[in-house]
């Protein structure tokens, strides 16, 4: 049944001070795709992982599983799978407009050609995200979930907000072509799939990102927001 | 091309008490179905909205129109196409299984086998989050977006925790089978498609939520979050 929800609530004072002060700690969060060698404070990816799982989800059925990497083989194995599918995803999978469009985003690690990855294994932190389409009973039968993929999207988001919250960084990553791959290697039952790899850690001191010119970085908000 | 992206860095400690601070802030999260007439404060769903639109997305496309809409006739609009298209779920489109696994979610608002989502015109806010499944180029034609789905999940996700962290609840909800109504209501284009309908304000003072025994409100740790 129901239960009372109460809520003491917030001067509108603070709560616009506060609101101000996460967009300008989220609008600083860049996709970070070379990593310092420092390790992650203690406790603090998996306090993160935690506040993801507290998401909303379809039926609250709760359809994710948040893979913490720490195995060095293990992820060897996944760092080797992504780059030699994702030579394949250049050679053959993607169409020139594609390939146009993430060049400016990978430059420096696909110099020359060549497709590297080696954030998967250097970044102090891996985090591989799970969509469970359907779940398990415990006879093993299906169950059925709702709107599983929007549910770890939104998952997803609060792991990325975490992050930042906590002062750390990401690269949200498909690892396209190499799902079952990885999945195998990491164990997970076959009502699982991939939906994204995430190395997670500090900028390297000489870490990039794509430029953006000031005032141009986002949608203009009148094109990614409206009001009707 | 790429330019440098410096980070200046936390403390540790600093870390580990704001990812404390925060998965406690979200955990306190609910979705909520009845809301309290108490106006948002001024200029704060904006905001999070605009923090929503900082997610990071596919080849940067950001593929996501957040609506966020004032109209009292659209809303009335919307909230009987919702209950209409409902009452179909329940009558013909949705399996026992399904009827059972939200039954004890929606209990007080579907009281007396009638379906009633009086959040969507009561509710101080309302957003409509749109995914563009692709884009569309200055003259018209097709534009690809790489992963939509999961990019506008993130975004969602930004949102919901950026609403969180002003004090400000929602209820994230899928309006089946209304998606094209809603999307002719709002004057969205053909290629946006809806995605999650958010009612967005306080508790009201007699709002109740699903109730969860403590320690059982999620999936227990060693479920959600693994670590190989
Ligand atoms: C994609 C998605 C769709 C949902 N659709 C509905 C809905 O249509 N109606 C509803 O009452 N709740 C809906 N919910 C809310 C879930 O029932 C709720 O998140 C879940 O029971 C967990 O409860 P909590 O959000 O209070 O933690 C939806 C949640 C998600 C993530
Ligand atoms: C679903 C999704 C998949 C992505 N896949 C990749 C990827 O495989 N490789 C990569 O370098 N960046 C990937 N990105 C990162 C985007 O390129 C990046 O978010 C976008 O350029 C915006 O930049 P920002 O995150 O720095 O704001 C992905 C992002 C999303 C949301």
């Amino acid at each position: 049944g129901h239960v009372a929800f109460r809520y003491t609530g917030m001067p509108a004072a603070e709560a616009a001070k506060r609101a101000a002060e996460f967009q300008a700690l989220m609008q600083l969060r860049r996709s970070v795709r070379f990593f310092a060698p420092t390790p992650l404070p203690e406790g603090v990816l998996e306090r993160c992982v935690a506040t993801a799982a507290s998401a909303p989800s379809g039926a609250h059925l709760q359809p994710w599983t948040f893979v913490i990497v720490r195995d060095r083989a293990v992820r060897a194995e996944i760092r080797a799978a992504v780059e030699a599918e994702e030579r394949l995803n250049y050679a053959k999978r993607m169409k020139k407009g594609w390939v146009d469009d993430v060049a400016p985003l990978v430059s420096g690690l696909h110099a020359g050609g060549d497709v590297t990855k080696p954030y998967i294994e250097d970044a102090p932190g891996l985090v591989v995200v799970m969509e469970q389409p359907y779940g398990r009973e415990a006879d093993g039968s299906r169950r059925t979930h709702y709107y599983p993929r929007e549910s770890v999207g939104l998952a997803a988001g609060f792991l990325i907000a975490a992050l930042t919250n906590a002062g750390l960084f990401t690269l949200t990553s498909t690892p396209m072509g190499a799902e079952a791959i990885i999945r195998t290697s990491l164990g997970r039952p076959s009502n699982e799939r991939v939906f994204l790899l995430m190395p997670i850690g500090y900028p390297a001191a000489e870490a990039t990102v794509p430029f953006r010119a000031p005032g141009a970085e986002r949608k203009p908000t009148g094109e990614a927001a409206i009001i009707v």
